[in-house]
C-alpha cells in the first residue's frame, strides 16, 4: 500500500518545524510580555456551537465528524431514502472541527465566566480547520495565532494591540504598513449618504480606488444603484489625502451630521493618540476601504500589510461589542488580533529572514570507528549533557564519509572524531563543520568550549 | 443558547495551560538535547492509512470525518436501507482523525524517505483522539510526546531512550523505576516450555505473580490449557529472584536451548551495560511481566512507574522491526518512547511538584486613578516592554480594591500604583504582590530593578 496524505493538509519536517516554531515563539514571546495568556480548547466542538456562527457558507466548510457506534440504526426509511446530505448529517454527526479561534473562545468566556478575572487577556495558537478547495497557500489545516481582550471597552487595547503587532514585525524583520479602520466611519458614511444598507457595496468600490480611480469608483456605485446625490457626497472622502490627522479632519467635515460617524472619529484619534506616543517602528496608516468583518466588527478595525512582498493581508483583527452574545452572555466587549502563521511563514522565506539559529543541529555529534570508540565516546557524551549541551553518538563505526554525512544533514555544529589515536592520547579531534577547522582537546577543554 | 463542551474533551485555564507547557517544554529540552528533531503530521489522515493499523477495536476508536458536500447523492436505496453503520462509513467517510503517532509518523518515513537522513531521530507532540468511553484520566482528545530512531539496530538507542527518561523524571523531581523488558526472551519462554502460541496468556498469568503468588499462576496458567511439563519448566522464572545480573544468569541457564531467547538476553545485557555506566538516578529492573505492545514489539519494551503515586504506568515504548513495513517500506527497525503527558500532569499535580514559575503574571502591573495617571504610566510600561520585561496597564482608573483584585487574579508580581504624589515626584510606588512592601521609585529604579 502506498501511503498518501490528505489534500490540504501538510507535513512538517524538521526544517520546517524548526522556522515554524521560531515564528510562534516570537509571537508568544510577544504575546506573553504583553500580559496575554494562553489557553486551549478543544479541537472538536459541539455542532451547535459552531453552526450558524460562520454564515452558510461556513456551515458548508465545517469538518463534521461521524457519530460513533449505530448511527444508522434509527434512521427511517424516509430520512435515509430523501438523500438529503443536510438533513442526515443533523442526524448522523454532532460534533465537527474547529474553524477559528474566537467562537470557541467565546465559548470558552461563557463557561468559564465565574473562574476569569476581566478585562480577560487571552491568547491562543492552535490549527483550525476548514473544508476549503485546497490551493496555493490555503490550507484545509493550518494555525491561528489569536490574541484578544474581553471584558473592557478601553481604547488602550486598540492601541496596545497595534504595538504588539509593530514589536512582533519588527522582530521579524518584516516591514509592514498597519492600517486602520472604525466600523463606525463606515456607518457614519452610509448614513451621511442615506445608503445605511449598502455600506458592504460601498466600501468595496472604494476598496478600489487605487486600481480604478475615482471614475471607476463612481460608475461601480452606480450600477449597485446608489444615488447621484450620495455619490457626490462621498466625494470629499474619495479626494481624501493627507496623513492621519488631515484625514480626520477631513472626515470631521463631512461626519458632522452623523454621531455614530463622529464617535468612530474619536475612537480612531484617541487610538492614535496612543499609538503615537509609542514611537512605533512601523507606519499606522488610516485606511477606510479597509472593511474585514464587517459583519461582526463594531469599532476599530486592523490589518497589517507587508510592504516588500505581493502579498494579501498577513494578520488582521478588530473590536466586536457582543462576541459571547451568540452564547448567553451579553455586555462583554472585546477587540483582538490575529497573527497569519502561514502567510508570515511565505513572507520570512520569500525574504530570507528566518534566522540562522533555527538550524536545529546537535552541538556536538561523537563519530568513532570501532565499538571501543563508541565506548569511549560515551562519558564525553554524557558529560556534555550533562551540562546541558545538546549532543549525540553516531550509532555505528560506520565509514567516515557516512557519519560525515549524516553531521552534515542533520545541522551538527561540531564532530568530535574519536580514531585510535585520540583513545592513546584521551582526547578527541573536535571539527567544527561550518569551517572545517579541527583541534585537539581533553575533556576538560572540550566541557569548557561549551 | 447555552454552549457545552463535548464529552471527554477539555478546555486548559492559563494557569493549567502553564502546568501543562512545563511538562512540554522539560520533555522538549531533553529530546533536543539528546538530538531529536521535532515533526508535526497533519490531525486528518486517510482512512485507508489509519484503519487496520489498531485491531478491529481501534477501528471502531477511529473519529471519521464526514465526507464535504453532496455524500449521499450516489448511495443505493439496497446501501442506504441495509442501515449497516459500518458499510456506509466507507462509503461517506475518506477521513480520520490521528489516532497516535505512530502511524503516522511511518507514513511520513515512507513519504520522506529520501530527504530524511537515517537514523532519523524524530520526536513529535501533539494531540490524538479516540472516541473512547470518557472516564476519570481518560480523554477523547490528548496530547502523546514521542520519540523514535529509525534506521538503526543499534542498542545504544534503547540505553539512551533510558537516559532521557531518568532525565525528564529527575528534572520533574518524579521517583521512578524504570522496567526494562524484551520481546525475544518472552519468545524464548514460550519456545521453551513448546506453548510458543500461548505467551500472551502465559505473560499475563505471570504478571499477577505479585497478587495472587506462585499458586495462583499455576492455576491461572492450567486453566488456560498449558501442559504440566510447561509449567514445570516455568518454575525458575517464577522463582527468580536477585538484581538484574543474577536474574540474567538464570535466564541464561532457563534459555540455554533457545536461540531467540539467548539473543534477548544479548540484548537485555548490551542494553543493561551502556545504562550502568550512565549512573542514573532511578532505577532500570529486568521485568519479565512486562508485555506492553506485544503485537508490534520485537526487541526491547520498555515502561515507567511512578514510585510515591498510585498510578498505572506513566510512559512506555520499545523496539519494533518493521514499523514501515505495512507502508511497503522494508528493513527499517526502530525503538522510541511515548511520555504520558497527562498522566505525569497527575502525578506532579499529586506531589505537588510543579514548580513556581508556572505561575504567568507580568512582572509589573500599572495602576492609575485618573486618565491623566494612565497617560503617565504609558512611557513607564513602555520603558519595561523595551527592556523585555512583561508588564501591563489597568486600562481603567478603577477603584484600588478593583484593580488589586486583577493583579492578585492575574498572579502579576508587582504592582506599579500613580497616584497624585508620584506624579508630582516623577515616580511610582512600586508593591510586591507577595510581601506587600512598597517603595517609591523612579524610571531609572524601576528599570535597573528588572
Amino acid at each position: 500500500m502506498k501511503p498518501s496524505i490528505t489534500k490540504g493538509t501538510r507535513d512538517f519536517t524538521p526544517t520546517i518545524m524548526a522556522k515554524r516554531n521560531y515564528i510562534f515563539s516570537v509571537i508568544r514571546g510577544v504575546f506573553q510580555k504583553y500580559g496575554f495568556k494562553q489557553i486551549e480548547t478543544p479541537s472538536i466542538e459541539q455542532l451547535s456551537t459552531l453552526m450558524g456562527k460562520y454564515g452558510e457558507e461556513g456551515d458548508k466548510l465545517l469538518f463534521k465528524i461521524l457519530n460513533s457506534g449505530d448511527f444508522a440504526a434509527n434512521l427511517t426509511d424516509e430520512q435515509l431514502l430523501e438523500r438529503n446530505s443536510i438533513h442526515l448529517t443533523n442526524k448522523i454527526c454532532e460534533k465537527g472541527l474547529r474553524y477559528d479561534l474566537t467562537v470557541p473562545f467565546a465559548r470558552f468566556v461563557v463557561m468559564h465566566r465565574e473562574e476569569i478575572a476581566f478585562p480577560f487577556k487571552r491568547f491562543q495558537m492552535q490549527p483550525v480547520w476548514r473544508a476549503d478547495r485546497p490551493q496555493k497557500g490555503r490550507y484545509r489545516e493550518f494555525y491561528q495565532c489569536d490574541a484578544d481582550v474581553v471584558g473592557s471597552n478601553s481604547l488602550l487595547y486598540e492601541a496596545e494591540l497595534i504595538e504588539m503587532i509593530d514589536e512582533a514585525f519588527t522582530k521579524f524583520g518584516i516591514r509592514v504598513e498597519i492600517k486602520l479602520n472604525n466600523r463606525k466611519i463606515l456607518s457614519g458614511i452610509s448614513e451621511i449618504i442615506g445608503e445605511a444598507d449598502k455600506i458592504t457595496d460601498i466600501t468595496v468600490a472604494i476598496d478600489k480606488l487605487d486600481k480604478i480611480g475615482i471614475d471607476g469608483v463612481v460608475a461601480e456605485l452606480r450600477s449597485k444603484g446608489i444615488s447621484e446625490e450620495a455619490i457626490k457626497k462621498l466625494q470629499p472622502i474619495l479626494n481624501m489625502s493627507g496623513d492621519n490627522h488631515q484625514q480626520l479632519n477631513t472626515l470631521k467635515e463631512v461626519l458632522a451630521a452623523s454621531s455614530v460617524g463622529l464617535k468612530g472619529i474619536e475612537e480612531l484619534e484617541e487610538v492614535l493618540g496612543y499609538v503615537e506616543m509609542a514611537n512605533l517602528k512601523n507606519n499606522v496608516a488610516i485606511d477606510l476601504t479597509l472593511a474585514r468583518g464587517l459583519n461582526y466588527y463594531t469599532g476599530a478595525i486592523l490589518e497589517v500589510k507587508a510592504l516588500d512582498v505581493a502579498i494579501g493581508s498577513i494578520s488582521g483583527g478588530g473590536r466586536y461589542d457582543n462576541l459571547t452574545g451568540i452564547f448567553g452572555l451579553d455586555g462583554v466587549s472585546g477587540v483582538g488580533f490575529s497573527f497569519g502563521a502561514d502567510r508570515i511563514y511565505d513572507v520570512l522565506e520569500q525574504l530570507n529572514l528566518f534566522p540562522a539559529e533555527t538550524n536545529q543541529g546537535v552541538a556536538v555529534m561523537f563519530a568513532a570507528f570501532d565499538a571501543e570508540g563508541i565506548k569511549y565516546c560515551l562519558p564525553w557524551l554524557r558529560a556534555l549533557r550533562g551540562k546541558g549541551v545538546s549532543a549525540e553518538m553516531y550509532p555505528e563505526p560506520a565509514k567516515m564519509k557516512k557519519q560525515m554525512a549524516y553531521a552534515n544533514a542533520t545541522g551538527a555544529k561540531y564532530v568530535a572524531i574519536v580514531g585510535d589515536n585520540e583513545m592513546a592520547s584521551n582526547t578527541i579531534a573536535l571539527k567544527e563543520m561550518a569551517t572545517g577547522t579541527q583541534e585537539t582537546l581533553t575533556l576538560e577543554q572540550l566541557l569548557e568550549r561549551f
